[in-house]
Formats: structure tokens, sequence, C-alpha cells
């Protein structure tokens, strides 16, 4: 049984709300259950050092948890002057999900910033980011193209993630905050809309699983992001 | 004429929305206009060292924009490694602000944290901070009572703050972006409900001002202030 | 009774001793009784990123406390690694000062920045800071204007500091540390020599203060400044 | 066809000496082909704060490549002031790989530190850190117990890693640095000697993957786990 | 012909102001010729974490340039966020110098700073530190003596620094900036008063040098250390 | 008696073992018996800013220790954010006594970086560092003119480079690290092949030294440094 009641394949309520803030370029509060990121898409007509020049554009994302985002106060990562190991891994794997699903030659000599900040936690943060950052990033480039900036659309096909979990010996969908600290493994799993994988990162927190038990992790993530998927279109007007 | 075509005596809409978010023990997303700042309060049994074993408690604040909460988007202080001093400067002000109405003895050896994050910025971030800060420290404190952890009020009344400059020759109320990157003088004004001062920081931007121009500033963040104690009182349910 | 056995209205003996150092182009140890503040100014031909190009020159400010300029050894922040806020809101207090009095324009592209380094401290160094940074700048460009780089003088008039504060309930002058450290409200007033404010910041330490007792300090501030106006022009050979 | 004409299942040559270096207390040169890393274990009769008084142990391990390991030099992160989120990411994996296959309460109050230095770097340089630590501290393990310091052994089980992709089409075992920079997905994958799964993180660079791809995959980690096995037990002398 | 007409064997006048501030136990402004170092001395009735428990003191030395000292403005180390390699290679020097003439055990359980703060620079800075350090320190101790807190004077001698170089083809004493600049072998030696070595710091710069060339220094240093040794004495009192 | 039982005049055994890592364009592991360092030559066709445009190379050092080189496992200076003082001053000590030995012009512009890092340390590191280091730099040089990127070969002559220190009284060569932690006097010399001087560096440690003993130092150094020359002529395939 579940603390929450939820079925094993059970996704907690998807909320999307696009246009959430009115600066940045695209912009979604995204909800998977009590856990909510701000998410923001920023273009900016320069690219980073290591493409200036080639005609290529590229999309890098920020991650950061409020302070009082989570059960009890964690320090300010600006306060202590530097950025977690766990906080640069979950930006750089955002990052690299949204690239996965964007042709960065289309793109232009630009550069999209996705900013995710939770701000409140209940596990689960760093797959809404990911889910929610994709809709940002459509707005933001939805609004390129009408701007007529662009001549053939970057982004080829939807991601999302979703993480799933062995608790109690059962494999569940979208862990919350208690069957997170509680899971015996803890997968996230980044998945295109065209049925392929961008990235699996599934970690044995006690004992370790087998090959049977990722691929069942990987089939309720699938459900899962079916979810998501349907529920990034609506936000993004598609 | 104002850009907003408010009269030079007239708030921005302030709008309270007490417990934001779950987790802390007092929150509150707090609106000036389009300024929008997240504040939530946080009680820890503990205090800073140099206030151990004394029997008295501290309240103290930290600051933080979201990166995308300006017009265009500004580096993440976390992925920089240092907060900037302007950043530092506005929140010592809100935790100076705070225990000006606050009896740290009474509070008992407990740590109140507030952070205030900017969810989107349009000029007045810190004044909104402060005012909103109020309220979020009300609701923790209101529930340490409840929960018989203080045998008095630690709060001794209101503080609330706006800010307040000349525009085009004009003193104006409640500074918005546009207004305040063009205002010739720009004064944040931090009062009491028993009509006394807590601190005002006024600074000539382009001409120096005279007496008379303080004073008209001053009597201004009355009338702002008055309008902010009466939604504080309301979203704090008194 | 002041413990100095000032009157309520009298300043410490002002010191100002021109060319203290022999590399800086402007360079004064100025005194406020026994705070005793190194001031040097630096011309550089060159500006700041923000400005290149613009025609435009600047003026800035950085401040720093010898470790062992108070009653006990304080940390050295270039040990630490960084400067602490107040560091950093006093230096960019000064800078702002000496902005109000300069144009930039006259100035031309090039930097001068000023350099505050406190040898003692006993209260009111940062306004000892701007009252002494007026002379070096004031050096500095008379070296400029001698040397035909500069075609119109850039500083349009004076300014100068001073703190005023509410010491046992009497309103008083230029507080030395055994009143700062005791003082229910800590005025710093920017004046300039045309009788206008470049800046306040009164901060209620205790009790708050009213708009009365605001005025009263401003009063205070209006007789020191008078005095360190005299002295600065002394000092500048004027 | 790989560039170095290994068959697409051929692990590249490994090699594991033992005690290479005499201070500590466990410590091997591994060397996957031309991927060379220096791993040692140190051990520490203390425990990270949170696990104090709790009769727990600890594992912990830190990753760095000297700046000179790779094709051109890198800069120094120690010079930099920082680790990347590269160094940082590769670290944790290397700890959790290890705790997977610890039982921490029989480890007793007492720390062991893995240091992975990586002397020449030719691609799969975390996963024969993670394939070199278990090494390093089964050495380290074992003078705990000949010194009776330990009454049960604390590691449960053998944990190796090697990665695998999708090379020009073929998943392929053990990439080497000229695959690994031009693979389609990039797969590292934890296994334990009873044939479970520690870790997989497998990320797409170019096209997405599907299912079957990372199924195979994962059977060639399998074949390569186990050579490494072998070598492993062959080096610990067991 | 030396650029200020000095004799090969002559110092320039050194100057040794006791008492320079009022706050530290013991300090000093010392010159060199126009190097200009305030040494302040603060003791501290604490240990570093090594030696708590010990019944063992510590003398310890931090060291900084202002950042207008020299010829042209230097970045300020505080705002840079770390001190230099020089920096640290002086302020260790320092310290050594004086725990060579100190018995640590007889000054019993606290830690005595040395704050050597450049405020004018013409070479020899490190030098004139050491040797104004010394009066610094006696001052501090003599203070400690007098308030019955010492059985034994902890200094058993007294210790100075000059440096010595090859400048045009002759060895020459106490180089200043422009000596410094172009000498071919820049040597600083500290000794002490018992005719003995404390530390050698001989560098070549351009040509390497001899051994002859290096006593040859060595006995130039002997001269100007003895007239050190002299000033010491009177600006201590003894 | 020595703890090694070697002869106060005694090297430990010198082993040089060119070619250590493929990727540099120089490299060697130098052993001073248990003293391991791994030293690389780095050429970039790149100078540093102060020398762009000049016509001139640039030749630097940079020094790490890996954490378990030594006895206890020390903290990783990546990982605390800086490196120690000792560091700094290690790593200028070689880059000044590498550029005694170079023509900066015949190199071109173009810089050579070389790092050491310790492997496994006993006493001596940076001396071996500095020896091992000129035949690193030796071999990437021979590599240029091999290439015909040079006319002239900038290398004049050869570095080397050895630790000496009173030990119970005796004047001996070559300390390692149970003598090292013991000795009054440790005296690091940086010699040349033409039988010069580039560096002294010698401290007390306990009781101060005489010119005596610095001069029986040297010659004992005169003796090491002999047998390193020769290592280094063979290890360079001279």
């Amino acid at each position: 049984m579940r603390p929450s009641g939820r079925a094993p394949d059970e996704m907690r309520a998807i909320s999307i709300q696009p246009n959430f803030t009115r600066h940045a370029e695209g912009s979604v509060l995204i909800g998977f259950g009590e856990t909510k990121v701000l998410v923001t898409a920023s273009v900016e007509e320069r690219v980073p050092p290591f493409l200036r020049g080639k005609g290529e554009g590229w999309v890098t994302a920020e991650y950061g948890m409020l302070p009082r985002a989570t059960h009890t106060r964690g320090s300010r990562e600006a306060a202590k002057g530097k950025q977690s190991g766990r906080t640069q891994e979950i930006q750089r794997l955002i990052g690299r999900s949204l690239r996965a699903v964007c042709d960065l030659k289309a793109l232009g000599e630009r550069q999209i910033t996705i900013d995710c900040d939770v701000i409140q936690a209940d596990g689960g943060t760093r797959t809404a980011s990911i889910s929610g950052a994709w809709v940002a990033l459509r707005l933001a480039v939805d609004g390129l193209m009408q701007a007529g900036k662009l001549t053939a659309d970057p982004i080829s096909r939807q991601v999302a993630a979703v993480s799933c979990g062995i608790y109690e010996g059962t494999p569940v969908l979208d862990l919350d905050y208690p069957e997170d600290s509680a899971a015996d493994a803890d997968a996230n799993f980044v998945l295109t809309s065209d049925g392929n994988i961008a990235e699996v990162q599934a970690t044995a927190e006690g004992a370790c699983y087998d090959e049977e038990a990722l691929l069942r992790l990987l089939r309720l993530a699938r459900i899962g992001c079916g979810e998501i998927f349907a529920a990034q279109l609506k936000a993004a007007g598609r």
C-alpha cells in the first residue's frame, strides 16, 4: 500500500500553468502533486564561447531549490558560495534531456537557458523540472517562430521524465517524498514522445535490483510519461 | 503623469496570499502590482553562536532574485559563487526591520529565518519583501503560540515598507520599474504601525534633494504603509 | 552627558592630512577624533565594461578595515575570501556619494577608484571615509586638470558625511564608538555643499524614532558637515 | 569496425596492480587499456557528523583528473577553486556504488575514503575507478580484519563497472576515447557479482535509443563485468 | 652607481614609530626609506586547534598590501576573494621568522597575531615587515609581562631582515624598488641578534649567482641588520 | 646515524622514468627513494596576457599532492576550493627554477606548463619536482625542435634541486620524511649544471644556524645535484 493510497501505476495529479511569470520568453509552474517547480526559458542572442561562429545554438539549464522548499530549511547555495554536487548533477541532466530533442543548428546562434526553481518539494523535483522545461522551451521557441526568427522548428519531439522505484517490494510510479526516502531503488527515466529513451538513471539505494525490475520500472515510466506528454501539449496550446 | 497612470499617492494593488507553501511555519506570496515575492518563515530551535546560552532568540533574513525575475536574465548567485553587494544590503535591511518590532527575549532561544525570493520583479522588491515578511513571521509566531511554546507574543507591532521617489519632478508613491529606473531620488521607508520610523534609506540618483522633498516622500510613505498594514492584518487573519 | 564630554552638537576634532602617500594621484589621512582612515584616489585610463565607448567616466570606491583597527582583532577579509555585507554596503555608499557630485561626462573615459582603508576605528568610519574621499578625489582631479587632460571640472560641489544618533534620549552629532554601540538610532547623512541631501540612512537600533527626531538629527548633520566642508577646502588648498 | 580493431563484445586489457603506493591502507593502479587510474583507500577512525554516535561507518569517494591526463591540458580544479559538475557527479557515483555492496553497520564507526586520480585518460575513467575502488576497499578491509578490528566482513559481494555504447549503429563494450566521443549513446553499468544492478546511467548523445538497445548494452556490460570480477579477485589475492 | 646615490653597503633611513595605533597590544609604523608598513601585534587568549591543551602558545602573521601602496593600483585581495601566492609566501615567512626567536612554551596557551599592512611600497616590504614585527611583538609581550601574565620572557633574542641583491654587477644592501626590479639576484636574509641565520631566500632573477656572491650578500645583510637591531631596541624602549 | 642508515652525503636512489604518460609532450615519473612525483610538460601555442605580442614565451608550473600521498590522508585542494600557501610557494619555486635556465625569447610565443603531482611523499617533494621537471621540459623542447618549431634551443643548461639539513647536529644530504620532520634546519638548493645557484631557501626550524653551516649544506647540495644532473641526462637520452 502506497502512503498516498495511489495504485502502483498511478501518477500524482499533473498541473502545468503556462505563462506563470511575465518577463521570460517561456514559463510554467508545473506541479506533480505537492512538488511545484517554476520553470522559465530565457532566449539570448549569444552562444557560449565554444560555439561562437559555428552557426549553432545551445540549450542549457540551471536548477535551484528555494531554502524552505523542503520539510526543514536547507541552506541557500548562493550564501554558501557553491552549488552542491546534487544541484549540478540535476541541472546537467535537464540540459542534456532537452538537447536530446532539439536540433541546435535549426536554433541558430542563440542560447536558451532554462531555469528550474523548486518552490515546494515532495519528491521528483528533477523529473517535474524536465517535464515542465519542455513546455517552457516550446513556448519560447513558438515566440521565436512567430517573430520570424526561425525558419524551421528546432524541437523535434517531446521529452518528459518521471521517477519510478521499488517501494516495499513493489515497483511504483512517480515516487513522492515518503516513498523516495524509503525506496530500495530509485530510477529516473527521461523518455521521448516517439517511444525512445533519452536517459536512464537507476540507482539501488538498498538492495540491488535485477534486469526484470529495471524493465518493469521502465514500463511504469512509459505510462507516466504518456500522461505527462498529454499535459504538456495542452499547456503549450497544441 | 506616471507611466502606469496612477495618481502620485496611489499604491499598486497589494495582494498577500497566506500559506502559499506548505512546509514553512509561515509563508506568503506578496504582490505589489507585478512585483511578486515568495516569503517563508522557518523556525529553528537553535540560535547563532553569538547568542548561545543567553536565553534570547534571533530573527534574520535572506533574499534572492530568481534569475529570470527581471526583464533580462541575470546570472544565478549560487552559480557565480557569491551574493552581490545589493543582495546582502537588502537582506540585512529586512532582518533589521523585523527585529525592530520583535522582543527577542520573548522569542526564547530559537531562530526564525525569513527567506524572500523574488519570483517576478517590477520595482520595490525589498519593500514588498519586508511587508510580506511581517505576515510570514506573524503566522510562524502564531503557530508557536498555539503550540504553547511562547508565553508572551514577541511581536510588538507591525512593520511595513514602501519606496517613494521623485519622478519627473513629482514625489510619487510605490515606484514601479519604469519609474525606479528614471527617478531622481529613491527612498525606502520602513515604518511601524505605531507611527514611527524603523529605517529610512533615501538616495539621490540624479539631482540631490532637499529637506522638504524628504518630508514629502515620508508623508507619501505613511499613506502607502497604512494600506499595507491593513492588508497585512487581513492576510494574517487578525 | 556624552562619554567624551562633548556638547550634543559638537564634532570631534577633524584632521585631514593631504598627500599622505606618494604614489596615489590623490591621498589623505582623515581623522574624526580617534577614527583614522587612509583614503587614496587612483586614476586609470579605462572604464568598466558597461561604459566602454560611451565617452563617460566612472567613480567607484572600495573600503576595508585593517584587522586590528578595532578593539579586538577582526578576521582579514582577504583571508576569509570574501567581503562582508557591511563592507560592501559601505563601499557602495561611498561610490554613490561621490558620483552625486561628479559630472561623469566631464571626466572623460577614465575611472577614479577611491580606496578607504581604516587604520583605527572609533565610530564613524564610513562618514570619515566619504568626507576624506572628496578631498582625495579633488586632489586627483586637480592633477588631471593641471596636466591638461580635462577641459571642464567634473566636480560640481563638495560632499561630506556625518553620523548622528539618539544617545540616552538626546540627539547628538558625530557618534564615537561608545555612543554608537549604545545609541537608539543611528543615522548617516551625506550632504552636499549647496545644502542638499545626497543620502540618508537612518536606522532604529532600539526604539524606533519619529519624524521630529529625524529632522533634529538632520539639523545636527548640517552643523557637522559645515565644519567638514571647511576642513575639506583647507586640505585641498582651496 | 571499432577504431581499435576490437570485437563489439571485447574489453580492453584489464590490469590491476595492487599496493601501488605504500601509505594507503589499500591501493591499486588500474588500467582499462590506456586509461590508468590510481585508487587509494584510506581508513579513518571517525565518521561524518551525520553519523556520529550511530555505530555505523561510511564509505565515500573523491575523484580527480590530473591536468595532463587528457589529450590537451585541462585546468587544475584546485587552481580554479572548484570541482566541476562532472567531477562531483562521478565521485558521487563511485561512493554510491561501493556502499551498495557494503554493510555499513559491520564496518563500525569508521570512514573509508576512496581517492580515484586519473593518471591517463582514454575513455571509461569512471568505470575503471569503480572497478579499481572495489579492490582498494577490499585490501583496506582485509587489513582491518587481520588487525582484529572487525568481527564480520562488511563487504558482501563484488561491484564493477563498464561503459557500453552504440557506435556507428553497433552496440559495443568498453568505449575508448575515440568511440566515446562519437557514440550515439553512452551507458555506464555498475553491476554486482551476484548478477544484480547497482546503477545504470544511460544517456543518449545523438539519437535516442530504445528498450532493445538498452538491453543489448546491459548484456555487453555483463560480459565485461565478468572479466573485471575475475581480475579483481586475482588482484585482491582471493 | 645606485639610483638613490647610496653607497653599496648603505641602508635607507630606518624609522620605527612605536604605538602608532591605540587598540593593538603592540604596534609600529616602520619605514625603510619610502617603504612604510603598519605592524600590529594582537594578543588572544586562545590557540589554534592543533595546539589546544598542549600548554604552548603560537605566533603567526598576516600580510597585506593596500591597493594603492604601489605605483599603479593593484586589485584588493578581499575583493578578488583570495590571497595571492606572494602574499601567502610572505606571511608564512614572517611567522616563521618570529617563531625562530620565541619560546612558545614560555608564551603559555595564547596566540599573538602579527598584521603587516603595507601603506606604501618601495621595495623591501617583507623585510621591513619582519623587522617591525619584532618590535610590535616585543611591545605586546612587555604588556603581558607587566600585567603579570608571563613568568619568563618568551622572546630569546632579536630578529631582523633585509634584502640584498646584485645590481648592475655590484652587491648592494637594502634594495629599493628601482633596484629590485632590475637586480640579477634578490636575497632576503633573516638574521638574529646573536649572529645566526633564521632564513635565507636567495633567488636568481637573471643570471644565476655563485657561492662567493651569496657570501658577499650575507655580509651586507649583517651590516644592515646591525643597524636595524639598534633601531628596534630604541623603538622598544630598551 | 641517519634513520635510513645512509652516509651524511648519500642521496637516496634516484629513478627517472621518461615518457611515463602518453599525452603530454614531455613526462617523467621521478623517484628520490620513496618520494615519487609524476611530472608532465604541456606545450600550448599561446602565452599569458602580460606577454601577448612580445615574441616571448613562458614556462610555469603547478604542483599538487594526491590526498593519500602522505602517511595520513590530507584533504583534496580541489574540494577545499583553494590551494594552500605551501602549494603556491612550491609551484612558484618550480617555475622560477626552470625559467632560470631558459631563454624565453628563444622559446617563441608559446607556453610550457609543468605539472608536478606527488604520487607518494617521503620528504623532498619539491626538489624531486624541480629535478624531474627539467627532464620533462627537455623532452617537450626536444619535440618542438624535432618538429622544426624552434630555431635555437631555449634551454641553456640543467637545473636540479635537493634538500639538505642539520639532523641531530650533522649536516646531511637529501632529507627523507623522518629526518625532515626532526631537522633543526632545512635548506632547499636549486643549482645549475654550470656550478651556479638559482635559488637557496634555508630555514631554521629549531635552533638558528650559522654561516659555516650554510656553506656545509651548500657543499652537500653540490654532491647531490651532481648525481641528479647525471640521471637527468640519461633519462633525457643525452
